[in-house]
């Protein structure tokens, strides 16, 4: 109560981000004596996990998003602010929201990450990422295009390149990705043309590391491997992509480069930092990694600035293992409650043991009845596995409230393999064949 | 058979438009000795008269979308083709679909209607109509945008102007999206700002004529407007809106002219012949109406081309009344069944009585637990109609298959007044106060 005695305000919490950590350290701080402040450049927040399923049209956008406002509407010491955060200044204790500022006693920034090529950002247009609910809804209209300009070809070498989908990246998101394709293209799909054969489309999954999944212990790699390929999805490890052109992918394994005939190229490698790496390290001098995240202290604070914290995907925490947490939700999460955790123990003159992460194991969904898990005790797969991974993914969903739907929309495509939600937007003009293939680019942003 | 014979290849019947009409043809047509090309822009069916569901938050897009593939995978002798039609050649029995020529021997022409601004398209960027997923999309992101820079606003009559909400027509879709924007604004948003009072909001009807909802029995009209006032709806009717500013919209009433301060002016008035009617016209000599549609025999075949039929919102039929049919769904669906028919009998040698439309009522909703129903022998409003009306449309629903879904989302809504899908999309920039209001707008095409 220090400082609420001393300015006679209430302790002033600014997040930034709506993520999983900056959601859950809002609502770890609702009983507590502050007054807190959500910033994000959304209005909702998204449950990123289930992306690919918006991006293979298993659900909608709606499905897999929350309004930031609907689930902090209860907690009457929290206000969500639309906007984006573009400065920081710590001796006046304030943040630059657009064209107003915001004096924070505590701030809490989780901004996360988006994908990067690598260097080769020119290939951003060609390959979109899955980060956000426009990529993923780019993404599907770059599949079912596909699709439907392959049924439309009759040059069987370009009907062919139609119904090449190269996947980038083989971590859970070109895993998930790979399974939900092949599972489109080999059985949802498999009536619905009547010139080309679904089953003829080819997916390809790049990864440079040599097995899928590297951060999963190399038996549930050989497991996801085995059931990928069982899907039909043929497996590339030990790759380079060195080129993507609008219909050929360059790879590289070890001295021998392969040309790929591909229209479409899903882009699930690269992560980067968002650009409040930046805007932090020049306010307070903090040091960046090699992804522009923020090497945080034991307390997941800012070096020199115990007020100011970093949590989930930009957070760079090299203290518990030789290497940073992963990027996921659990680490977001836990650091979010964390933080909160220790504001309020300060409140109390107390203060908190460094943080620790219970890492409660890692899944990754590979289609229908397929997954892998880990759980560090236990390890398994197939229909068990898949099973866990509905069952946790639906009870995260459900936090976030009316997320139920996720699951009747789940079993309805699991019984029919319906995938209703296949629908091509902003886009005015219908494929054409590949000749004319320029025309029907859309003007929205890639 | 008679043409089966002559020319060694089944009788093709193409249809342009997967709307109500075209569909309801293509469906009719499933065991038929003829192979059936539905072309189709878009590659879903869109069950239109729920679009303001998803412009308020209530649907996502693919609640209410069917791909036009899945409806017709198992319908053997339809093909669907994605692409657009732009011209007929009545002598050769061609279309040409974008870069490739399509022989028909029957044509039915159901391509719809879109919205217009009576002369005054400049108004197009400023109220935005709803005819089209993208149309939908773009209302629901202007209303949220609304709220938020109202929460954001410290001018207080800049606030109301972000808080004032133009409805521009008082039909069908008007009186609909007007229960929907009182629904949202005095309940389902009620809890979730700090700095407005959501309550406060103003929606405001605008009709020409001198009663809502014009096509419908007077006290059905009396019912509507008295539901909608009760729900907190102004409305105006006898009253034109002379020009929409981007902070004003202007009103006449007999001699008096208002001007009201408005951010969101929203268009449900003045609809148009798709383009197709030109076509049509220039292809076939046929008569357009003052709207752009074909004025068709009573057959539903454009005169002196007894296989080329059109048929919904794109036909003008003015045998049955002294006025054309109106155009609803049941309409375009009774017209795609009857030219099936009407092409079956002819391979028989035989012909049909002229169409007749079976009018089983109207109906429209009004927000939760009002709606008016007309079903000519008995009229009723508020809660039994409501019932009477999520029946219906559910039920047509399930004629196209997975949409049991759409019935829980809202009992969900309903129990919950959440309307979880208000997601703000391909917007850059969070909004700003209205100084800089011009930031915000979007590239992408309204």
């Amino acid at each position: 109560m220090l400082t609420e005695a001393k300015d006679q305000s209430p302790h002033h919490v600014v997040i930034v981000g709506g993520g999983f950590g900056g959601l859950y350290a809002a609502k770890a701080l609702s009983k507590a004596p502050v007054k807190v402040t959500l910033i994000d450049k959304r209005n909702f927040h998204l449950f990123q996990p289930l992306l690919y399923q918006v991006a293979t049209g298993g659900l909608s956008a709606g499905d897999i998003s929350s309004p930031l406002r609907a689930v902090l509407s209860r907690q009457k010491n929290t206000e969500v602010l639309m906007g984006e955060v573009t400065k920081i200044d710590p001796q006046q204790q304030t943040v630059k929201v657009q064209n107003r500022e915001l004096n924070y006693d505590s701030l809490i920034v989780a901004t996360g990450v988006s994908h990067h090529y690598f260097g080769n950002e020119q290939w951003a247009p060609k390959a979109p990422g899955l980060k956000t609910v426009e990529d993923a809804l780019e993404m599907r209209r770059r599949i079912f295009v596909a699709f439907e300009a392959a049924e439309k070809e009759t040059d069987l070498e370009k009907r062919r390149a139609w119904l090449t989908f190269v996947l980038v990246g083989g971590g859970p998101t070109g895993v998930e990705l790979a399974g939900a394709m092949a599972e489109l293209a080999y059985t949802t799909l498999k009536n619905d043309f009547r010139n080309i054969d679904t089953s003829e489309a080819k997916i390809l999954l790049i990864e440079g590391m040599d097995r899928v999944l590297p951060p999963y212990p190399p038996e549930l790699s050989a497991k996801a491997q085995a059931s990928l390929e069982r899907l039909g999805v043929t497996i590339q490890t030990k790759a380079m992509v060195t080129n993507i052109e609008d219909d050929v992918v360059t790879i590289r394994k070890g001295d021998e480069t392969e040309q790929i005939a591909a229209r479409t190229v899903l882009w699930a490698a690269g992560m980067k930092a968002s650009g409040m790496g930046e805007v932090i390290a020049k306010a307070t001098g903090a040091q960046l990694d090699r992804a522009g995240r923020v090497i945080v202290e034991p307390n997941l604070s800012v070096p020199n600035h115990p007020n100011i914290f970093v949590i989930g995907d930009l957070a760079n925490f090299p203290h518990q293992n030789d290497k940073p947490l992963p990027g996921v939700a659990p680490v977001a999460m836990q650091e979010g409650q964390y933080v909160a955790r220790l504001i309020k123990q300060r409140f109390k003159g107390k203060t908190l043991p460094e943080f620790h992460y219970n890492d409660y194991g890692s899944l990754a969904v590979i289609g229908r009845n397929a997954a892998v898990v880990d759980l560090g005790f236990i390890k398994f797969a197939g229909f068990p596995a898949w099973l866990a991974w509905i069952f946790i993914h639906i009870f995260y969903l459900i936090e976030f409230d009316n997320k139920l739907l996720v699951l009747i929309q789940w079993g309805w495509n699991y019984f029919t393999r319906k995938r209703g939600a296949r629908l091509i937007t902003n886009q005015d003009t219908p494929p054409l064949s590949v000749e004319e293939e320029s025309d029907y680019r859309t003007p929205v942003e890639v």
